[in-house]
């Protein structure tokens, strides 16, 4: 952390300065130029804002940070990868697993005929909303716990391991049979439901929030894992921009750079990102090469009368289509499914 | 609701297209023109998305909304100012009221000094943080059900209403004294705590998310009003955008607007915008004068040893110093405080 | 500018890069921590990139400023602000000063009707695009040469100073008798032109591009000051965002900050930040609030048939409405008309 | 385009509006609803802007458009996709080529050595800078016409064909032998200079602007195509976004939307888009499966000493590692190199 003096700085301010924060725990490095004096603080510095640092002392210009404030999640403290098990589906490096279903479970008939067809065109994880955030309140909601149980029958019929969202902490005991547990981007940080997720031992299926920076996503993993949870899939599903054409915009880079930053498996959801079909299977082979882990690909036995989103749902056949031209290409990367 | 059709569609898949648009329960205007045929959707289209009806048919290209979805909230339907009344304090028309005090309640000692501080500067209502979303599992969290205590404590020594933010809806019994209930932007969109307050008739502060539209906003609000309670104030707090000099970009034609929209309250939080303390006074000028009804600014004993936030809360000599700006202001502006 | 290095660099490697470091004319600072060693450099980093330093050795991690790149615009050096004078109107500090016109000079009849009307009401500059920068390449490019020719018929009817476009530094012989010369939003990094203009002694008025940061911002007005010329005007006209309901997101806080930041005036343009009329007014009001120096508005005889951004002028009533409010609040602000 | 009328219209107002629009060469479809009136437009709106239409008659309330507004660029209209041939090096659909170079031109030695490195790895054109956009006066600007001259040099060696950026359209004659004419992101809306590069016959590499939706984009393509130059090629290199970790965002979606919207090549940067060299070869590989036409890959016998941009580019041997890998991978996507 490196703080910047204001210009005319006394002698004696700084010093008091410099005593305030050996009392926090930090050393400091004094560094005195020609206009300007700065203070390299040395010492864990995780723990302090650089706002708190800048409300210090008056003759603090502004604070800014130099070593990353994740600590459980860094890749330089942790070099080897980590590879989440799901029911014997290992997420993670060396593997490319796609995770398939609809946005709404709608009915017993409709989960259990998209899990089997997705599974036999290849997808090792069923989706299915249970709860759904929808920006409007006379929105379709979801069917809630009917809907988790109809996700059981799905994976009673077929062995395919569940994924679903939870929208409010209150409702964890319903997911008790659930294999991953979904945080939306809406509740990226939602800090108290991110707390008691931590203290389960359920794989977290992580969604980056539409506004939130790839420090702030590492910073939500890290209260999951600061509880006590290692199982974190981080999700890239798109950020908010200007451009209007396309849902949100896929920010692909934030995948190669999160593979580097932290041994977290990472995934892409193309099909909220992007919000349009035809750019699905597009999205899909490109995640693929930049280095994800896996996908994650809206799917509906019958998109024109699905009960939300569909416009980005493929139908069966598409999805079908799609995974022939994934698992060639996922065996050109040297990858497993 | 407008449906652009794909430009070779046939007769009859428009007419099938217009049989299923009336079973749900439209109306519809077709057009036919040389390269395209449009539906114009009469009736309710408040209850259905555009990307429904982009998937109902293949031959639908697009769905375009052209009325407001939002209803309880929408100034057309409800063109009176609505004022809430908090403990005797009017939010709205007519009226421009100050919310003080510190980014997190530290101390009994503090909030009461804090307390007694703003309400003689002229603030009338109280906040404080009991519950701080904070970005780092390792940065202080708040005091919980003891901030709220210490809360009560000023309150009862001062009069000041009090508002405090909720981060999870298992927390409510905790707000049973609170006068305002604030949901924090980045819960803007946790829609199932939306809907449990939209069961208590409490007045609640509802700040507008970093990457939320206008209109989403107004659709967070209606979540809360579709649950019967309409003592709804909006916060514009600012938004997230690519400059990084201040915290955020504070949306003052978003306050214009939202005064035009809807009939609800519209408050202004310049601290949390700006993140620098020496932009609070002139953006706490420019909300009034944009046309918003309150304000919301942080303010502490010793901002250099603040919990949280030092670095954007006013001093108590600042605070008195502006407020005593604000209320010539206020004056000029023909309102009340 | 502080240099952090990689985890493991070598006694040996910091010492050269250090050593490259004094050759390029710095003193340098080193403090090494438990993890990391950092450089403090010390000299005038202002003609240095972060990235440049970055790629200098591959021991450095990253690389970041500490202090303003701007000089020439930075009132640290400066503290006394400049009023830039255009034929005797004074745009700066302790003045308020109203810019009002046409989007498109489209007539010798309209341009004198609109320059006569809103003189009458208290503006003391007219704008006209002659030059119209357009999305469309079949949209009305505006009247060039011809516009510039009614513009100077306008001013000699009223005495009004003229303000209007330049979108290519090759017309710049058109602009002889022109007072201010303004820089479009998307040409506020054509360097070749700023370049060009800082050798005339012209005010220039510079608009925020539409996603420059006030960074950026500051150092295109350099450019102009670093050719000699510094009669600058910066122009904040909102920036671009996800929101929709607005055309762009006009950035108040941009202008106080920048009131700190640089000696040279600013002022505020609401109607192209706004894109809606009902908005100009409100935002009006608020950036005379927030501390510009003067305001850009859009006014035409007739907005229905204006060529274009009709939706977006007031007309001349409205102008007029508007001024009766803006000169009471500049006398209550202690400014001059 | 869809008129929304104001919900109390009179009418013989809207009978006024109808007219009114017949005359501007159009024929109406008015459909009349409980609370609202809409009026489809028929006929060529791209030569209309919303505001325009907004602005018509006060009885609006907006307008939206429903087709859009680039035709030469369309892929409705020109189903075939054009290849750009460059001296022979054809860069379209069914063809993936990589041009590679320096930031800047720095010195004959310096591009002759690039140029003999980059063709041995593959890649089949040269790119260097002449003229330099810099945020910073202060900075180096380029070498200007000497720059060109060393390009021709080194094409002269080895054959390439070479790329390079205009800044300002005065300079078109030193371009006379540049094979391929740059127009940069900052220049994007520049549209004087789009205008001039429209009359000449050469292909020109048009830049995504920062900050620039994918229709505007279109839109500038539009411009030169509309003077008769139909050789775009569209290059995809990143969009402003609140993330600090990247430069800018890579938009890889907009690449796929491009190809299905226009029948232009496109092209995609990695090396500006994330400003970090370890990005871009997983970003190179993304590009190639989303569906681009080529690469626009910055490198550099010796980033640490170079004179712009070293952080982001490769060295000789980063780029011969990546060409071997992208030469297996578009043999495996079936294109030609």
């Amino acid at each position: 952390m490196i703080l910047r003096l204001k210009a005319n700085s006394a002698e004696n301010e700084i010093k008091e300065l410099a005593e305030r924060l050996h009392s926090l725990g930090f050393r400091t490095n004094i560094s005195t130029g020609a206009h300007q004096t700065i203070i390299g603080l040395i010492g864990d510095t995780s723990k302090i804002d650089t706002d708190t640092l800048v409300a210090l002392n008056p003759i603090v210009e502004d604070a800014k940070r130099i070593s990353e404030p994740f600590k459980a999640a860094n890749r330089k403290f942790h070099p080897e990868s980590t590879v989440v098990d799901v029911n014997g589906v290992k997420i993670g490096e060396g593997w490319f697993h796609v995770i398939s279903g609809p946005c709404s479970v709608e009915s017993e008939e409709q989960i259990i005929k998209v899990a089997k067809s997705v599974k036999e065109s290849g997808a090792t994880l069923l989706r299915g909303g249970a709860f759904k955030p929808r920006t409007s309140p006379y929105s379709f909601q979801g069917l809630h716990g009917e809907g988790i149980r109809l996700l059981l029958e799905a994976k009673k019929e077929t062995g395919l391991p569940i994924v679903t969202e939870i929208m409010d902490i209150s409702t964890i005991d319903l997911f008790e049979d659930v294999d991953v547990i979904q945080v939306g981007a809406r509740n990226m940080q939602n800090f108290e439901m991110l707390k008691e997720l931590g203290k389960c031992k359920k794989p977290i299926l992580l969604k980056r929030g539409l506004a939130n920076t790839i420090e702030e996503f590492l910073m939500s993993a890290e209260y999951i894992m600061a509880g006590g949870n290692s199982n974190v899939i981080l999700c890239e599903r798109g950020v908010r921009t200007f451009e209007t054409m396309t849902r949100n915009t896929l920010d692909l880079a934030a995948v190669a750079l999160l593979k580097q930053l932290t041994h977290l498996p990472v995934v892409v959801d193309p099909s909220h990102a992007a919000g349009i079909r035809s750019l699905v299977a597009p999205l899909s082979r490109a995640a693929l090469a930049v280095g994800a882990d896996g996908l994650m690909i809206e799917s509906h036995n019958d998109p024109a009368k699905a009960l939300c989103d569909g416009a980005q749902s493929l139908d069966l056949d598409m999805f079908r289509d799609l995974m022939v031209d994934i698992r060639n290409r996922v065996a050109f990367e040297g990858k497993k499914m």
